[in-house]
């Protein structure tokens, strides 16, 4: 029996028939985790990393447990290092020695690289088991935890291999956010500020009522001035899900309005690539990318300049960095554009907004004015200081 | 233009919704791919071994040139060795840096390792793009190029990691068949067999008049004595096409009767697993299989001792091995088969016989049935000689 929902959990249905599951949100999920996998089999195979497993392991384990399933742990290095094919084939082997049958689950516990990795190995698994996303960061509850893109970097580009794999269930505990650091509660409203500006201006004004408007010290801390309070906290997770949800259960593998959400990341992908894994974060790299786009918008004279420099306050409110990092080489971005996996018969595809709040793909951006927009945003670079 | 169908070449439609594909089977279809691959994508990557690539590589790679489609090959290592994740990722590495976008496609050029773990890799890259089977072994044509089961092995089984993934085409020219040495031929045909016993009593019959009843030199060798004629060939791929594909219709992710196609499977994984990768061929330890589940089901009043004579003796017609290899150890083997996929909660799922033509799916063989069934087989194993 699953308990009933209290007052302080909502759950968000990604309808995608009868692949369609629950995304529930709420302090204290962790300790209901047992109960609501309780339907999905008798063995699991929880996997981690060893510094989420030493925070929350021995909890998800005891409640899986309590609800009579059969559970062990399994953790992977940290890190985008970790996200590749050599990881999955070992968490294979492991969920096998474990004794997981094709009636058997996996629980992916931690943050967007876990989120993937632990996704995708569900998917190849005898062919595809059933799997639970536990995110454990803000940027996996807002984004990468739900719609079933799983997959690994490859040397020539992030997530170029991998499977849609939706997960039968995402439990999203926000009481786990305290334990974050800033800049990862930052790289989480990296995202949040993409859904406001491809889906609804709505959420996106909120974020600047609450950051810009009057910033105070709240609770997750994001700069030394500026923080966000659990109530934001918890709206932007919950409208994050009911946002990407219905994209997702409108185009499900990415034949159109599916890549709305790759706003800023055809730049942020670069960005990462050319600055070595893990030294941009993703968020700080989809800020910046996310700047980049909006001017580009701009120049196209698609989105005002108003409407693009509120997507640049708002980021550099929120703690995100808006400027290439020093140093950046615009040729060297321009070409690490084209591993996207957007790119088709050559041609970049990119996601532009019309206005705040609504986004559109275009893939007739000319190469020079994409290297232009990227030689100067070379010439203003971080050293300037952010915003 | 496709051509217009000439009046050899059959083609098999496998009805699954806007995945459907078709199945070309005639002889010269390898100089028709490019024009059937049209329709794909205009950049393709060939996988294939060097063997193969030694023999059709130029011959393919010039049809889909002349289509007007930008194609490479990429050799992979033969045989089951080579059947793993690191070939796979190598694969998703090569694909990528030939060139190809989530608009090109992937051309299995081989037998049934190249055409599932080029599958797979089609499977994986960019989370999916297209692919073409073209099968150049008898168990290929008549089995695994058609169905969408792609994977690898680990160390633990064979195939435990992959993906169901179909084909958009399947070419297969009759005649490569006569490159193929007399053992893949014959394990050809224990893919046939089987789906004659479990299927088609009819085309079981067909091919007991032509290789038990008036057994004489074809012109594929299975024996000394025993040989399979084009028309019998022939025969085999478009029916075994044709009657795998509708059960792979009905039920593409196995949820039911496409457990059916295992029949033989179970006892043949575990002897393959146990001999060693490669050692016994795929189709060798199926036929073996095959005569041990007969058995089984004649022991459990379900299939009577002549019918399950008839398997033993066209298995032994067709040049294949019916006992356990001399030194077979019965506890190691019957260990061995619960590795199998289809173990739900420690239970073995076997497919046994009602009656010729007519299988079904049991769970509820005591292990002690099995375990006397494999004791005795081992007393009277293959140094008996075959038959």
């Amino acid at each position: 029996m699953i308990a009933a929902p209290t007052l302080d959990t909502s759950t968000v249905t990604v309808a995608l028939g009868e692949r369609s599951y629950a995304v529930h949100i709420g302090p204290g999920e962790l300790d209901r985790l047992g109960e609501r996998c309780r339907v999905l089999g008798r063995r699991a195979l929880v996997i981690t990393n060893a510094a989420v497993a030493k925070l929350y392991g021995q909890r998800a384990l005891a409640s899986l447990r309590e609800a009579g399933i059969d559970a062990a742990v399994e953790t992977m290095p940290p890190g985008e290092r970790a996200k590749k094919l050599a990881t999955v084939g070992k968490l294979c082997e492991a969920a096998i020695a474990a004794g997981l049958d094709r009636g058997s689950f996996i629980v992916a516990l931690g943050g967007g690289v876990v989120g993937d990795v632990a996704g995708f190995t569900a998917a190849c698994l005898y062919r595809g088991v059933r799997f639970v996303q536990v995110p454990t960061t803000l940027v996996a509850m807002v984004d990468s935890s739900v719609g079933g893109k799983t997959g690994v970097n490859t040397s020539h580009g992030k997530n170029l291999v991998g499977a849609f794999w939706q997960p039968s269930l995402v439990s999203a505990d926000l009481d786990v956010l305290a334990s974050l650091p800033a800049r990862e509660v930052r790289c989480g409203l990296a995202e949040v500020i993409k859904h406001g500006a491809i889906l609804d201006v709505e959420l996106f004004e909120r974020l600047e009522t609450e950051l810009v408007q009057r910033p105070s010290a709240g609770v997750y801390r994001l700069t030394p001035r500026v923080g966000l309070s659990a109530a934001l906290a918890r709206y932007s997770v919950q409208r994050s899900c009911e946002l990407k949800g219905a994209v997702v259960a409108a185009d499900e593998r990415e034949a159109g309005q599916r890549a709305w959400l790759n706003f800023g990341h055809t730049f942020g992908h670069a960005l990462e690539a050319v600055g070595g894994l893990g030294k941009l974060h993703h968020g700080e790299a989809v800020s910046i990318g996310m700047v980049l786009a909006a001017r580009l918008g701009q120049r196209r004279g698609e989105i005002g300049e108003r409407d693009a420099g509120r997507i640049e306050q708002l980021c550099a409110a929120a703690g995100l960095p808006t400027r290439l990092p020093a140093g950046s080489d615009p040729e060297v971005l321009f070409a690490a554009m084209f591993k996207d996996k957007k790119v088709r018969d050559g041609r970049l595809k990119l996601v532009l907004l019309e206005t705040l709040g609504k986004a559109r793909v275009v893939d007739d951006v000319p190469d020079e004015q994409v290297r232009d927009l990227l030689r100067e945003a070379a010439g203003r670079e971080a050293s300037d200081g952010i915003g």
